[in-house]
């Protein structure tokens, strides 16, 4: 019998860590850790200092290996999406059978909160195990905390969504607060400026971390030039960003 | 000089402390302990615990006192919240007054995350003091960790909203998810059920953690009962959900 265990690490802080995400992880009977081949060496690196931290019995065993990639030349991109996640799906079973050929408890690092723009919660209904999730810090919380301000107006919504969202369908109607993730393009140069606030930030929680905020007029363009002066210096980027209407 | 720092503490699993969130809690000179006079002894017992399992020491001043009431009479509820805000800071800043004289790090503890639908910025920001933010685990990603569900679909938006603007204004344009919080009463009664699933929680986190999910139709009566014979038996209930829209 194996059992799945989904545990969110926050944003790349690696004291973002829970102590119930600890506990979870010095469970594991095996940790599997999926290499991405690209070149967040930062990422890769965040798990293993993790790991190197809080397993140190060396009676958790771990297996590295690679992700296989997705297939991006594919005009359809969601087939090609679920076609991504049954071979990751089977790696990790691959890895499972052999290094738990008898069972056990298996863990997965996830950044930030599995809940969040993130498949491990797709990829892992496929294995047909029990899954438990540990929440993590996500990075929306990351961004809050680096500007110290709250995520919603008193009472109000707030809409969580990406950098195509915003692209290709403008402000949503009905709310004045917008999160936006997934966004490799400043999405937020598709707006008019006007009457908008933002606050943004790339690394959060890293120690490379940088933000910036103010009227959309004045910080956007600044905030399109750090990012790609940051992108380029660091080899790559994440970042996002809150947008008020007033 | 006083130094204010917000540490969220997730959502009442002691164990959703974060590594940062104990660093933050041992380096403080004092801990306000606001207490609420009402009947959710769990939550400051949760305080009480946390600060007991971390601050063994005694170096760290902890000051108990009671939080000044909101009047619930005054007909300008936004004034009322205002001035409501006005006498915590005033409350606040006689606590540090009487503790720490000549200046030093104060922190409070916040339930789930300090930017989630909470006064904690709003009233630090009237102290006038430098404020650090400690991120922490929120009540939405404990109910997606307890279903073991994702927040969001494959790159679509989420809102975040409350019951009273689910009842006041329905179900918001363009998103397909919604999570509701500070809902009294069940607000997805409103909704025409038809084609809406619900994923509900309540005590999330906690030893008496309640859940339930299905269709709108034949779960939403079930919560209503659920909910209501919770809170009887536990005086107090803090709940939210999720809604999907197929
Ligand atoms: C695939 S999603 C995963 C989100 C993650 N599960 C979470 O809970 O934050 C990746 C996106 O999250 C955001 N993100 C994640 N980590 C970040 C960080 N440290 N700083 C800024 N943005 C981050 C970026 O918008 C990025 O495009
Ligand atoms: C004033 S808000 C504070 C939210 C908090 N800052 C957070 O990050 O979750 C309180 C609302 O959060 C939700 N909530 C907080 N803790 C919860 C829990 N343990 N279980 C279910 N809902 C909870 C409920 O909707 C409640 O009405």
């Amino acid at each position: 019998m194996i059992r799945l265990t989904l545990i969110g690490i926050g944003t790349g802080n690696p004291d973002h860590l829970t102590l119930q995400a600890i506990q979870a992880l010095q469970a594991s009977d095996l940790v599997l850790i999926p290499l991405k081949g690209e070149d967040k060496a930062d990422l890769a690196g965040l798990r293993r200092e993790i790991i190197g931290r809080h397993l140190t019995g060396g009676r958790v065993r771990r297996a590295e290996f690679d992700l296989p990639r997705r297939d991006t030349a594919d005009a359809d991109y969601l087939g090609a999406v679920e076609r991504w996640h049954d071979a990751i799906a089977l790696a990790w079973s691959a890895q499972i059978a052999r290094h738990l050929p008898n069972g056990g408890q298996v863990s997965l690092l996830v950044w930030g909160d599995p809940s969040l723009y993130d498949s491990s919660l797709r990829i892992a209904a496929r294995l047909d195990s029990p899954v438990t999730v540990i929440p993590g810090i996500t990075a929306i919380q990351a961004l809050c905390a680096a500007h110290a301000i709250p995520l919603n107006d008193l009472g109000a919504p707030v809409q969580i969504t990406t950098g195509r969202m915003l692209r290709d369908h403008g402000w949503p109607a009905a709310v004045d607060r917008l999160v936006v993730m997934l966004d490799g393009a400043c999405a937020f140069q598709s707006l008019p400026p006007e009457g908008i606030r933002i606050w943004w930030g790339a690394f959060l929680g890293m120690p490379q971390q940088i933000r910036d905020h103010g009227p959309l007029a004045e910080a956007g363009p600044r905030i399109i030039k750090t990012r790609a002066e940051a992108r380029a210096s660091h080899g790559w980027i994440m970042d996002c960003y809150l947008l008020q209407r007033v």
